[in-house]
C-alpha cells in the first residue's frame, strides 16, 4: 500500500506542477522545513508520504483535513497538546507557514504506514468502533463522529482509518489522562476517558488497521485488504453487543449527566448482538439493524426516504437506548390508537409513517413509505421484535419508553436564545446552517432543518418533542448536559426553521396549521422569529 | 306476540286448507286429542299456538323439528325422560300419529308463551350463553349447537329461544340431576351437569326472553323485543368474561377428559372480556373478536372468506383456549421464519395465510386475503395482541401453544376405520357427509370436506395435525375423549376427501404434490381409499 501510495505521490509531483506551485511552500516545509530556524522537514517524522510512523507515533498527515492540521499547530503552540519536538517546532511556523503546510498535507492521497501489532484481540474494538457502549457508559461508536471507516468528518473529526497504532494509542492515552485538550467542547476528554487500556489498545489496532482511503458509498472498502481487519470481516466478529467492562475497570471518572440511562436504574435490557439466532431469522433481525442504522442509503430502503434521515437518528444506539424512543418499549406498546392518525396503528403502520414524515417519502425514489408486507418493514418489525424479547406485552408503562416529558419552564422558549446555544453547541457537529454532516456517502450527522431535515408532519418538529429528545439524548456522548432552559429554547431555534412541507398540506398553510397543527408547542404556521414570513412554506431540493 | 302468533295460526288454518288436509290428523291429535283414548289435546297444556306454558313447565312445541320432536316423545315411551302425564300419554299414541303430531308441530310458526320471570340476574346465563366458560369448565356456549340464538340446529339441538322459563329450567335441572337422558352422545347429561343452579336459572331466563322466531341472518332478531333481554342489549351487560363458580358450587362431577386444559394447570390466562379497554382501541378489539368468531359473515371480512369456515372453528374459546391454538401464544412467536412459506412471516402475514387456505379467500368475493394494513387484519391484530397481554415477547415455548403433538401410533391409521368412527361421534354435528351445519345464515358446526371446508393448503389437511385438533379440542364440551388411535382414523377419513385445490396448484397433482405436500401425514396426491382417485382434484361450488 506504501508504494502505491508513493506511486500516487511521484505522479502528483509530476503530473500536477501547476497545484505544486500553489501548494510550494507547504510542500517546501514538509520535505525539506528550514535550517536556518531549526526547522525539520514534516517527513523526517511523518513519512514521505505524509503516512505517518509507527516508531515516532507519529500522526499520518495524508488527507488529514487542513483545518484540523491546523488547529492542533495551533494546540501544540497554545499547549493543550503536549510534544518535546512538536511544541517548539510549531511555535517557530507563520501563520501563512500553518496554511501552507497544511493544505499540502491536506491535499496529498491519504496513506499510511501503520504496522498494528499482532495479536491484540480486535473485538473489543470493534464493538467500540461501530456500536460503542451506550448502555452502560454512553459511549457512541467511534464512526458515529468519525465517519463510517474513522476517515473524518467535516474539520472537526480527524481520520483515525490508518493512522499508526502508537499515534491512535498515545492520543486515547493522553485524553484518559487530560493530558491533551482543545477538542471542541471537550467531547474527546469526557469520551476517551471512559475507555479501558484493553480497549484503547483494541481500538486503536483497529483503526489502524483500515486502508486510509476509507470506505466507498456502498460501505466496502475501496482498497480492499485481504487480512480479517477488513470492516466487513471485523464487523462480524464483532457480532456480540458489549456488556462493558465493570466500573473498576474503566479509568478516569465516568460522568454521566443526571437523567441519563445508566442499566442500573432499572431499564429493560434488550439481548445483546451476541444473541441473535442463527437462520433466516436472525438474518431479518440483522437486516433490520443495518436499514435502521442506515436507512437514507441502504439500497432496500433508501428507495422510501426523500431525506438524508435514518431511524437510528431519533431512537439512539440502534434503538436500544431508553429515553430515546426505545425499539423493544415499542415493540409491546401497538397496536394503540393513535390520534393523529384517528386508527389503531400497528407498529407497521407506524413504522410506515415514520417514512412518511421524519424520512419524508413523499420526495424519495418511490414517492411513498414501504408497504406494511415489505421486505423493510418487516425487518423493521423482526429487528424491534427481538429486542423485545421478554418484554410483557401490552406494557405501555416501560420505564425509559419514548422521551421523557421535559417540563415547561418559566420563561418558555425563545428561538433567539436558541440560536446561540445553539451555535455553541449544536453546530459543531450539525454545522451552522443545520445542514448536518456526511462522510464516504453516508450522513453523519443529520441535517435539522432544510430538504433533508425531518418534514413539517414529523413528531419532532414539536418543540416539545424535540427540547425532550435535545435534553435527554444530545449531544452524543453526553459529555456536556443543556439546561432544560437551553434544551427548549434550542429545539424552538431548530423548529423556526423552514423543512419539507407537511404531506397532508392542503394548499394553505393557515388551514393546514389549524387542521394539524394546533398543538402548544408547534410552531407551523406562526411567524419566524428571525423574518417573520409564515412557517410552513416548505423546503425542497431543487 | 301470543295474540300475534294466534291470528298466524288462524290465516294458517283458513288459509292453507290444503296444507290442514295433510297434516289434519297430526291437528287433530293436538288440538282435539282422542277421548276414547284418553289422550288429552296437546294444547290443553303446550297452548293452543304451540308456545308452551309457564304455569305447567310446558315446552313450547311451533317450529320446534319433527325429528327431534318425534325423538323426544320416543324418549318418553322408553324412559330417558320422565314426566308423569306425558309418558302414559306417549305410549298410547301410534308410530303415525306421532309423526303426524310432531310434523304439525313443526310447520307451526314458532310462538312462545314464556313468561321469563323478573328479577333473575340475566348476566350469568348471557355469558353462558353466548361464551360459556371453556377455560374453567370446558363449557362451549349454548349457541354453539344451538344456534345463534338457540333457535335450533339440525334435528339434534333443539330450539331454546322463548321456551318457557320454567320448562328450561326444568330440563336443566333434569340433566343435572340425571333424570333425562337420550340426548345423543350424551352432550347434554356432561355438560348440564357442570352448571350451577344460579347459572342455570340465568341462562334459562335468558332464553326464555328471546322471541322465538329466532335471529335474521344479520344477527338482529326478526321481532325485536324492547325489553333489555335482546341478545344485543344482553350482550353488552355480558361483555365481562366469567371467571365460572368455584369448583364446590358446581353440581355433579366435571369431568373433564385428560389432556384437556383447566386452568389449574398453569397456562397463560389472557384478560377477561371485562378487562377489555375503552375507547377505539378496545372498540378495534372487540371487532376483531367478532371477526374471529364469524369470519365468513361478518361484512368486515365475508369478502376475504370463500368457504364457509371462522378462525374460531381452529381456535376454540374465541382463541383463547390452550391447545387449541390459541392467539395469545401466536401474538409472542411471530414474527418467525416458516418453512411453509419460505419466508418470516409476521402474524399479519400469517393471519394471511390462514384466508388463503384455512377460509379458501381465492373462492371469495374479493378474490384474495385482506391486507396487511386492513381494517380486517388490524383488527385480528389488535384483539390477539390484547389476549396476550403480559406474556413474554418471544417466547415460543408457551405451555398450550399450538396443538399438542400427537404420538403416531402402532397401528398407523386408516380412513376405512376412521368412517366408523367419524358417523359414530362426529356426524352428529358436523353431519354425516361432512356438510357442517347452519343456522340462522350461520355456520354452526363447519363443514369438514367438500368446496366450503378448508383448502388443500390448509395445515388443516394434514392427518397428523388434524389428529392433534381432533384430539385435544373435539368434541365441543369435552363428553367424551376420542383414544389416540380413533383421532388419527377419524382424522384420516376427513382428510380422504376431496375439498377446494390447493392455491399453489401448479396445474398436475403428481408436481403439486411433489413440491408442497411431501409431509408424512399429507394424503394430496394420493389415491384416496375409497374410490381410488388421485386425491387433490380438487371440490368447487358451481
Amino acid at each position: 500500500m506504501k508504494s502505491r501510495n508513493q506511486y500516487l505521490l511521484i505522479l502528483l509531483v509530476v503530473g500536477s506542477s501547476q497545484a505544486m506551485a500553489v501548494g510550494d511552500l507547504g510542500r517546501v516545509i514538509a520535505t525539506q522545513g528550514d535550517k536556518e530556524r531549526n526547522i525539520p522537514p514534516c517527513s523526517s517524522c511523518h513519512g514521505t508520504d505524509g503516512g505517518g510512523d509507527e516508531a515516532t507515533a507519529s500522526a499520518r498527515l495524508a488527507g488529514q483535513n487542513a483545518i484540523y492540521l491546523a488547529r492542533q499547530i495551533e494546540n501544540f503552540r497554545a499547549g493543550r497538546r503536549n510534544h518535546p519536538l512538536m511544541q517548539p517546532w510549531a511555535m517557530r511556523l507563520t501563520e501563512k507557514e500553518i496554511g501552507a503546510v497544511t493544505d499540502y498535507y491536506a491535499s496529498l492521497p491519504p496513506a499510511s504506514n501503520a504496522q498494528p501489532p499482532q495479536g491484540v484481540d480486535l473485538a473489543d474494538g470493534v464493538a467500540l468502533a461501530l456500536y460503542g457502549d451506550w448502555r452502560g457508559r454512553r459511549l457512541p461508536g467511534c464512526v458515529q463522529c468519525h465517519g463510517p471507516s474513522g476517515s473524518s468528518v467535516g474539520d472537526t473529526f480527524p481520520a483515525l482509518n490508518g493512522q499508526p497504532y502508537s499515534y491512535l494509542l498515545s492520543q486515547l492515552t493522553a485524553w484518559t489522562q487530560d493530558a491533551r485538550s482543545g477538542d471542541p467542547l471537550g467531547m474527546m476528554a469526557a469520551v476517551g476517558g471512559r475507555l479501558t487500556a484493553q480497549e484503547s489498545k483494541s481500538a486503536a489496532a483497529y483503526f489502524a488497521g483500515l486502508p486510509p482511503e476509507g470506505l466507498g458509498s456502498d460501505g466496502e472498502a475501496q482498497t480492499p485488504a485481504e487480512s480479517a481487519s477488513t470492516p466487513a470481516g471485523l464487523a462480524a466478529r464483532a457480532e456480540g453487543d458489549r456488556s462493558g467492562p465493570s466500573q473498576e475497570d474503566i479509568p478516569g471518572q465516568v460522568d454521566i449527566p443526571a437523567g441519563r440511562a445508566p442499566d442500573a436504574q432499572g431499564y429493560f435490557e434488550p439481548p445483546m448482538r451476541s444473541e441473535r439466532p442463527d437462520g433466516r431469522f436472525g438474518e431479518m433481525v440483522a437486516l433490520g439493524e443495518a436499514i435502521f442504522r442506515d436507512t437514507d442509503t441502504h439500497p432496500d430502503s433508501a428507495p422510501y426516504v426523500g431525506n438524508a434521515q435514518s431511524c437510528e437518528n431519533c431512537h439512539l444506539d440502534a434503538g436500544r437506548l431508553p429515553n430515546s424512543a426505545p425499539l423493544w418499549a415499542a415493540w409491546v406498546a401497538y397496536p394503540a390508537y393513535r390520534s393523529k392518525s384517528h386508527r389503531v396503528d400497528t407498529l407497521a403502520s407506524r413504522i410506515q409513517g415514520c417514512f412518511r414524515y421524519s424520512m419524508n417519502a413523499r420526495a424519495s425514489v418511490s414517492g411513498q413509505p414501504p408497504a406494511a408486507d415489505s421486505t423493510v418493514v418487516v425487518a423493521l418489525l423482526s429487528y424491534s421484535y427481538w429486542l423485545a424479547t421478554n418484554a410483557p406485552t401490552g406494557d405501555t408503562g416501560m420505564p425509559g419508553r419514548g422521551y421523557p416529558d421535559l417540563a415547561a419552564t418559566a420563561e418558555g422558549y425563545d428561538a433567539q436564545r436558541g440560536q446561540i446555544v445553539y451555535q455553541d453547541k449544536c453546530a459543531v457537529c450539525h454545522g451552522s446552517a443545520g445542514a448536518g454532516q456526511r462522510a464516504e456517502g453516508q450522513v453523519v450527522f443529520p441535517p435539522l432543518w432544510g430538504a433533508d431535515a425531518f418534514n413539517w408532519g414529523a413528531g419532532m418538529h414539536s418543540v416539545a418533542t424535540a427540547a425532550a429528545f435535545i435534553k435527554f439524548n444530545m449531544p452524543l456522548g453526553g459529555f456536556l448536559e443543556l439546561t432544560d432552559q437551553e434544551a427548549w429554547d434550542v429545539a424552538a431555534f431548530v423548529n423556526s426553521h423552514e423543512r419539507p412541507q407537511d404531506p397532508r398540506f392542503t394548499g394553505d398553510i393557515a388551514e393546514t396549521a389549524k387542521r394539524f397543527h394546533s398543538g402548544r408547542d408547534d410552531l407551523y404556521g406562526t411567524p419566524s422569529p428571525f423574518d417573520g414570513h409564515l412557517l410552513g412554506r416548505g423546503a425542497a431540493n431543487d
